[in-house]
C-alpha cells in the first residue's frame, strides 16, 4: 500500500484579497495545488506560496484554470482542445518560472474548477489535458478524480506516458458510480470530524465506502483532497494527517 | 567584430486582433522578442509565434511588460522592485512553458515599452530586472539600449553575472548622450531607406554616428532593433539584412 | 411596410489593435452596435465610436458580451441568469456613460457573439436579457434574430413590455426553421453581391426566401445585419443601402 | 454649520474574494463610495452594494480607479487627461447602469487610490477629473481632500460649475500644509478611539487641529472619511456617528 498523499488548493488569494489559511495548512499536506493567475493567484502571491511550500518540503503542483478571474474558474467555458493546451502550457510555465527563481520545480498538474469538472465529464478534454502535459514534461503526473472505474482515464494516460494520480475526498458522499453527490442534495458533504477521518482511513486502506445508494464502493486513490479554507476544515486536515501517520507507522 | 544580430518585436497580436507582419519579417531576423501576454500576445498567439521562430531558426526572447493590455504596456506604472521581478518570472516562465511544449527555450530577455524605458531611466529598476534574470537563469542575456557609455549598466550586469546585449536603432536619431531623440522632435525618425541602411552599417562597423548636436557618437551594439509593422519597415529590414550579409561575407 | 434598418457591429477595436472599417461603414448604416469593453472596445475606442455615430446621426446600440476579451466573446460561458443581468447593466451603463458625456444615449441593445447565440438557443437566457433591459429602461428595444416563428420570443418581450427588433441577414443561407445554416456547411455564406442585394430586398419587401431545403421562408424582420470588416463587405453595404433607398423612394 | 457627512469606501470585494464589513458599516454612514470594477467590485458585487446602500438610504458615489485590479488601483499609472476622462465616464456610467436597474442614481464621484493621490498632486489631473464630471453630469459633486487652502481646487470646480466636497480624516495626522502625514512616519495614524472622536468633532465644529509641526490647522471639510475594514475601524465609525449626532441634536 502506497502512502496516501494529502493535496490542497493553495495560493488562491489575489492582489489585496486574501483567501485560505495557506500558512496554517501547509505543514500538514504533501502536495500544494498552486493557482496560476487565471482564476486566482498573481505573480506575487505565487512567489510567496512557492516559498511557503519549499520551506515545508511540500510538492508544488500547477493548478491551472479557465481564464475567468471574476468567476474563480468555476464557470464552464467552451475552450477548444488547442486553446486548452495553450492555456495549460502558459500557466504551468508561469508557475514553473516562479519556482525556478527559487530553485524549485512544478512536480504535478491538477486542473481547477470547471476545467477539472469538464475534464472528468468529457474524454476529449481529458485527452487534451494529458496531451498538454506530455508535450510539456511527461514526467509530471496529472491529478484527477478517482471513480469506481479508472480504466478509461488510465488508458489515455498510458497512451501518452503520463502518470495519473487519482484523488478521493474524505468529506464528500459518493454515488454508486464513484462520482461526488451533488452539493444540492442532502448529505453531500460530511461535516462530522469522525465521519471524515473514518472515510479517509477507509480510502487509505483500500477498503469499501458506502455509496449514496447503499452499495459498496472501492476507490483506488493515490491522494486525498483536503481543504484549508477555514478553522473547521483545518481541524479535519490535522486529524486526517494524524490518522494517516498512525496508519503508516511501523 | 561580432555579427550584429537583428531583433524584432513579434507576436503582438491578441485574440482576434492582428498586429505586425510576423510571418514576413521572421525570415530576416535573428532574434524574436515575443510578447508574453501582459501587453500583447495570448497563449495561442505565443504558440504560433514560437512555432514560426523555431521553423526559421530564430532565437526566442521573452518580451515581458507591465500588465496593461489596453495601454499596450506603454504607460509607466509604479511597480516595486519585488513586483517587477515577480511579473518577469511569471512572463518569462509562461513563454518558456509554451516553448518547452515545442522543444524550444527562451534564450534572452528584452523588456517592452514602459518597462524598458523605466529600466533605462532608473538604475534601481535595471538592477531589479537583472536580478530577476539572474534568479531565473543567469545564462539568459538581457537586451537593453546602447548609449554613449554602457559602463554603469555593464557593472550591474557583471555583478549578477548576467550578459548584456546592447541594442541600437538604424531608423532613429540619437542625441549626444546616445539617447534616442524624442519622437516629438523633428528628425527623430529616419524614413529614408538609404539613411537607415547607412546607419545600420555604421553601427555594425563600430563607426561614428552623428548625434543631433553634430557631435560624433560611437555606439557599441550587439544587436539592431528592426520593425515588421508595415510594408515600409519590412523593406528596411530586408535591405539591412542584405547589407549586413555583404559586410560579413568573406 | 416599415423601413428596414441597417445595423452593424462597430467599435470592435481594442487598445492599440484595430478592427473594422468603422469610419467607412458608418455613413451607410442606421444602427451601430457598439462594443462595451467585455469582448472588444475600451473607454477610448467607445468615445471615438460614439462620436462617429453621433456625427452621422446613427443610433447607438449597446453590444454587450460575455467577459472574454481573448475569445472575443465568442465562447459560450456558464453565466447564471443573475450574472447575465449584472453584466448587461454594467456594460449598457458604461456605454451610456460614454454617450452621456457627448449628449447622446444608448437607444437599443444587441447581445454579441456567444451571448447572442445562447439567448437564441435558451429561452431562460432570452428572458434574463429581456428582464435586464426592462429593469434598466424598458423603452430600449432588444435586437435579436428573426426566425420562421418569432412568437415565443415576442411573448416574453410583451410580458416585460420590451420592444423586439428582429434582425435578418442578407449574406447568409437559412434552414427551414429560419436559423442560419452553419458556417461549416457549403453555401452557408453568400459571397456574390447580386445574391446579397436580392436577399436584402426580399427581406425588406416581406417576400419569401428559399430555405436550404428548398422550402419557402418568410422572415418578419425590422433590421438587417451588415458588416464593415473589409472591402468586400463594405461594397455589399453600399449596394444594399442604395437598393433600400430606391425601394423606399416615393 | 452644515452637517458633516460620513463617507466610506464600500463594495471592494471581487468575485469570490471578500473585503470590508459593508453590511456592518452601511447603517452608520451617509455616503458609500462604490468600487466600479477597475480596482475592485464586479457587476454582481456592485448590484449587492447598491442594493444595500438603497436599503439604508445611503448616497451612492462612484469610486473610479485606474485599471489595475491586481494592484488595487494603488499604483500610479501614466494616464493622459483624455484617457482619464474616458475611464471616468466608463466607470461612472457602469455604476449608474447598475443603480438605474434598482431605481437609484450615482450622486457624487470620489476617485480611488492612486487616481485620488495623483489628482491631489497634479492640477492638470484634477482639471481632467472635474472636466469629466462636468461633461457627464455637472450636478454630481466631486469628493477630494481638504487641505489648508482649498482655493486652487475650488477655482477649477467653479470654472466647470462642479461642486466640490472636501473630505477630512479623523484617524490621520496632518502636516502644516494640511496634507496627511505619510504612513511611513511615526504618529501618522491615530489608533486611540478618544483621539479619533475628538478629531472628528473638531473638524465638524470647524475648530483648529494641531498639525504635526505643532501649528494650528483649520480644515474646511464637508465630509469625513471613515473605514469599515475591521472591528476596530467599525468601533470608531460608531463612536463618530454617535458624537456627530449629539453635536447636531437640537
Amino acid at each position: 500500500m502506497n502512502r496516501l498523499l494529502l493535496n490542497c488548493d493553495i495560493g488562491e488569494s489575489f492582489g489585496s484579497w486574501t483567501m485560505g489559511l495557506d500558512a496554517e495548512v501547509m505543514p500538514f499536506i504533501d502536495c500544494a495545488n498552486v493557482a496560476c493567475g487565471f482564476h486566482a493567484g498573481d505573480p506575487g502571491i505565487m512567489r510567496k506560496t512557492v516559498s511557503l511550500a519549499v520551506s515545508h518540503g511540500v510538492q508544488i503542483g500547477a493548478h491551472p484554470a479557465y481564464q475567468d478571474l471574476v468567476g474563480f474558474g468555476r464557470r464552464s467555458m467552451a475552450y477548444s482542445a488547442q486553446e486548452l493546451q495553450d492555456i495549460l502550457h502558459y500557466q504551468i510555465g508561469a508557475l514553473d518560472g516562479i519556482c525556478q527563481a527559487q530553485g524549485a520545480r512544478v512536480s504535478y498538474v491538477k486542473p481547477h474548477g470547471a476545467m477539472y469538472n469538464d475534464m472528468m465529464a468529457n474524454p476529449a478534454q481529458l485527452r487534451a489535458v494529458i496531451q498538454a502535459i506530455a508535450a510539456y514534461d511527461r514526467s509530471l503526473p496529472l491529478m484527477l478524480m478517482a471513480t469506481r472505474d479508472n480504466a478509461a482515464a488510465q488508458q489515455i494516460g498510458d497512451e501518452y506516458g503520463v502518470t495519473l494520480w487519482f484523488e478521493a475526498f474524505a468529506d464528500r458522499a459518493y454515488d454508486r458510480a464513484g462520482r461526488l453527490v451533488s452539493r444540492q442534495l442532502p448529505g453531500a458533504v460530511h461535516h462530522d470530524g469522525e465521519t471524515i477521518v473514518a472515510q479517509a482511513l477507509t480510502i487509505a486502506r483500500g477498503g469499501d465506502l458506502t455509496a449514496s445508494d447503499g452499495s459498496a464502493l472501492r476507490l483506488h486513490a493515490d491522494t486525498l483532497c483536503v481543504h484549508g479554507d477555514n478553522a473547521s476544515s483545518m481541524a479535519a486536515v490535522q486529524r486526517i494527517r494524524e490518522a494517516l501517520n498512525q496508519l503508516s507507522a511501523p
